[in-house]
Formats: structure tokens, sequence, C-alpha cells
């Protein structure tokens, strides 16, 4: 998947030194979002504007903030978080990837 | 630094089981760059077309195939890699962060 036109940031995003890395574009349109990789591993992301989280390779188990249920989400599906909320979210071995666009 | 008016890949390269990663951009030129993120290891990469690889994060050290000398290549610094040949590249700790010209 590619993203025509864009501004790409050259220097990345680090978090959990560095268990999750990403890099961030801006589209013509003015929104953002980020490619990133999540490796083997437990976080808790918060959120400020609502997410989309499409996961574009390997699998990862995400439960949202306030919700009991836990769901597997693979290559090729997503999963969105409100505003202002947040998300758990595991990868069991290897790498998963991700494409994070901000609904604002 | 960033880069405008480029085709961003989504889904990025995974190297030496995630040690090394990076997402591709082409340039409106045609021209191709790498964002990346070097974890703390040693690596070697071969290379067809000669490279240009500056360091924008941490800092590395590196020694292109064929030279005795090792230097060490810092955050605003870069070095060149000719086509056909290779380098090996260590990073102490943390994370390194690059961006690689590919010169044609």
């Amino acid at each position: 998947m590619e993203f025509k036109n864009v501004t790409a940031q050259a220097k990345g995003n680090v978090y959990f030194d560095g268990n999750v890395v990403s890099h961030a574009i801006t589209l013509e349109d003015g929104s953002k979002k980020t490619f990133g990789f999540i490796f083997a591993g437990e976080y808790y992301f918060g959120t400020e504007a609502a997410e989309r989280m499409e996961i574009t390779d390997g699998e990862c188990v995400v439960k949202i903030k306030g919700e009991d249920a836990e769901k597997t989400v693979k290559a090729g599906e997503y999963f969105d978080v409100p505003a202002n909320s947040g998300f758990d979210i595991k990868v069991a071995a290897g790498t998963a990837q991700y494409i994070c666009s901000y609904i604002v």
C-alpha cells in the first residue's frame, strides 16, 4: 500500500525503548498517518484524537480501554480507538506492522 | 528533515529479525530513499547501487568493505558506500536512525 504526494518525516518516533517505532507522513489534505513496527511484547498507548489502526503485517491482540474483551487483529484488518482513550496491544512473536490514521 | 511530494510505502522492510527496519519513499524525480532504525548490534549490508547513509539520530561505527579503518559516524554526518560493495555497521547501544539514498 502506498500514499502519493505526501510529506514524509525522515526521523522517526521511538517508543518503549525501540520496541515500537514509526515514521510519520502528512497527506495533501493535511491529515497525518504513521507507519509503524511493533516488536514482540505488550504495550499501552493512550489516544488524544481518535485513531484507526490498520495491521499491515503480522498480528496482534488488542483491548480497547474500558472494554473487557480482547480481540485478535491480523494483517488486512483494523481496529478503531476513541479519542481521549487508549488500548493495550500485544504482539506474541516477531514483528507486526501498522498504519495509524488520526481521525479528526 | 522532511521530504515533500513523495510516494511513501506503508509496509516497511525488516532485516536481521527486526534489528534493522526501514520505510521507503520515492521522490518526484523517481529516486528512492529509505528511513531506517538500527538497534544495538553489528550488521553487514551489501550494496548494489552506490549508497549515501546519513545518520539522523544516535551514532554508529562503520567499516566499508575492503577498507581497513573503522569510522564513527554521528547524527548529522554521513558515509558513502560504493556500488557492488558493502559495509559493516555497529550500534553500541540504543537506536540509530538513518536516511539511505540510492545514488544511480
